[in-house]
């Protein structure tokens, strides 16, 4: 071992721990589309990526999540999960009383105001789901401008916490701001892509984020709740014509945000709160004290072009996964999956798991330990 | 005079006095448009129909008073004016630096939610006018649904009253309705037409109620700060084909409320106060002590067909206005309107006058008193 350590010292690599990372917006395509085997794609990407648990959007590319036999499809493509997992249902305008039986297998209400048609009434739609949702039971809507307005209006009205996933203005954010300051009971987040891409690189790519926007979400990163993937990196491909399979852009996570530590953009302490501390809270999960993965901090490489299309392609990034260690057993090393998909479990309900009596997973950012074969 | 009292009870006619109503909405079709006789003809019917004083809504068919030049002409076109008057200025993306010099000639700011194109980003315009616009001047918009909600919040967030006019829906009315009972600082008006007509007579002016959304108006009455005239009269008629000109539907106003009245649908004093005591205060407009008017509560008369078109056509009315006192001069009696036009005077700042030593003009709604020609 103490060899092992001086060939560390030598090579100047850091590893860090940290527990493992929460991914509050999985975006998997092909959700209920029978016999679609996206979920297990994405949970495979992301186990080796570091996550040991998703969130998944309950918008896929044709199905949404927004009753009962849509959930059970989506249930039936999830039988290999390869980290852990849940649902979220849909909000429609029609559909609040329809959804109130199924709150307890599912982790959160979603109110897609991007996907609603323009014609219905938003106010009386949020209005009935306020009404029928359990009042502990998290609420997300990707809701923008004079949306995100109106639905904060409403959640402070109704007593309600809201989530915004995936802000990408100066304005949404700056919003979300001050509703803060006043008292009113949001958090947000922001897709990691947002934070490294925009529309200066990509101008055909609406949903990035302007360069003055970016720079706005790195200003106010003590508003940002959590970091996500969400369907950023699918919709930049999209818009780019790119073939993309249900995993791209997962890998990209912790490198961006690590190269970032590196930059002194963020902290460790920073990135762990937002793919730990806080969607664990926020979202009432279940911890997960024997997941943990070992990161690679100091060691740069050239992003290569490959077969598939990246954004990446030309960055210097750093932030390798070496280890990921899921309920105890290793999942990844080194690229290396070694997870069968059978350890996942859904995980809708808060995990009645006595947490205090389990050592909370240690933070060790200075600590390095030994590894042979980088 | 005992005489004349005698015959009034015989005939079992009963007058009340008013004091001079307010409209807090007024439309001017020809608004900043060079030469334009409506808001002559427009004041000329209001006093005639019992106002003693108009807002004048900043938007008309094709000007809108979004800057000086436009203040300018609207002012050059009033100088012949039957009653008191103001002019509000109307927000657009981009004039919220220019209105500032501005505010001392105007009696509010008016956010025009429904004339903003799509496009433009409504929080971050409303925003920038709450930041420059005076603390106590009025703000006032036609914002709906989602917008409404996302002003209440904005207005919220940055401790500002704002007034909602012409409010015609349930779901509008219901969200005023919690607004208020959480404490946010909302006032709002519904145009009395609003009140008497709706969708099920007129199917194709989607600017008037449905029969559900008029009922929901009535069972909230006592959220309704104030009446209101509007635009709804003048886009009716549009919508019926049909010629109007700028004082249409302005004499109905009375007569449609104290037929409410006699009908047992409304009291005097819910009619005084949303005509005049709320109207003062949420505008800060100067009292008009020497303005008064005296209506004819109980002789009924069938609406007839007449050269111009009107809805109310077949209809059983009351409340005719005997009697308008505007200044001290009698400005209207029996129908025969005697002002010329000099008395009515631009009324955007508060006046100093000492209010308290003159005496509030009476409400009488019990007195009766003599009329010989009716
Ligand atoms: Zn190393
Ligand atoms: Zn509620
Ligand atoms: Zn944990
Ligand atoms: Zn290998
Ligand atoms: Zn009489
Ligand atoms: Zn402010
Ligand atoms: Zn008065
Ligand atoms: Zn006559």
């Amino acid at each position: 071992k103490l060899n092992i350590d001086s060939l560390d010292y030598q090579t100047s690599h850091r590893t860090i721990t940290l527990p493992g990372l929460v991914n509050i917006a999985a975006f998997v395509p092909g959700l209920a589309k029978e016999g679609s085997k996206d979920f297990e794609l994405v949970t495979r990407e992301s186990v080796a990526s570091g996550f040991s648990m998703i969130r998944v959007l309950p918008l896929g590319v044709e199905d949404s999540l927004t009753d009962a036999k849509a959930l059970e499809a989506a249930l039936a493509n999830s039988k290999v999960a390869h980290c852990d997992f849940n649902y979220s249902v849909a909000a429609t305008s029609t559909n609040s009383q329809q959804l109130s039986p199924l709150t307890s297998r599912v982790g959160s209400l979603f109110i897609p105001f991007n996907h609603l048609s323009g014609n219905i009434n938003k106010v009386a739609t949020v209005t009935s789901h306020f009404g029928v949702w359990p009042a502990l039971k998290p609420i997300m809507t990707d809701a923008k401008t004079t949306d995100l307005a109106s639905i904060l209006l409403l959640a402070s009205l109704h007593n309600r916490n809201v989530h915004v996933t995936s802000v990408t203005t100066k304005d949404d954010i700056k919003l979300i701001a001050l509703s803060k300051e006043k008292g009113l009971k949001v958090t947000c987040d922001v897709a990691v892509y947002a934070l490294f891409l925009s529309q200066n690189d990509y101008p055909t790519c609406p949903a990035l984020p302007t360069a003055e926007d970016q720079e706005a979400l790195w200003n106010n990163l003590a508003i940002i709740d959590c970091f996500s993937i969400g369907s950023l990196p699918f919709q930049l491909a999209h818009d780019m014509k790119q073939d993309v399979n249900a995993a791209f852009g997962i890998a990209d996570t912790l490198p961006l945000l690590i190269t970032a530590v590196c930059n002194g953009r963020l902290t460790i302490d920073d990135l762990k709160t937002r793919l730990h501390d806080n969607p664990k809270t926020i979202f009432d999960l279940h911890d997960q004290p024997t997941c943990s993965i070992e990161v690679e901090m100091d060691r740069s490489y050239d992003v290569q072009p490959g077969d598939a299309w990246s954004p990446l392609v030309g960055r210097t990034l750093k932030g390798t996964v070496q280890r990921v260690t899921f309920k105890g057993k290793t999942a990844a090393l080194d690229g290396h999956i070694s997870s069968d998909g059978s350890l996942g479990t859904a995980a809708s309900v808060a995990n009645p798991v006595a947490v205090a009596s389990v050592a909370s997973p240690q933070l060790r950012p200075e600590s390095s330990h030994g590894h042979q074969n980088l």
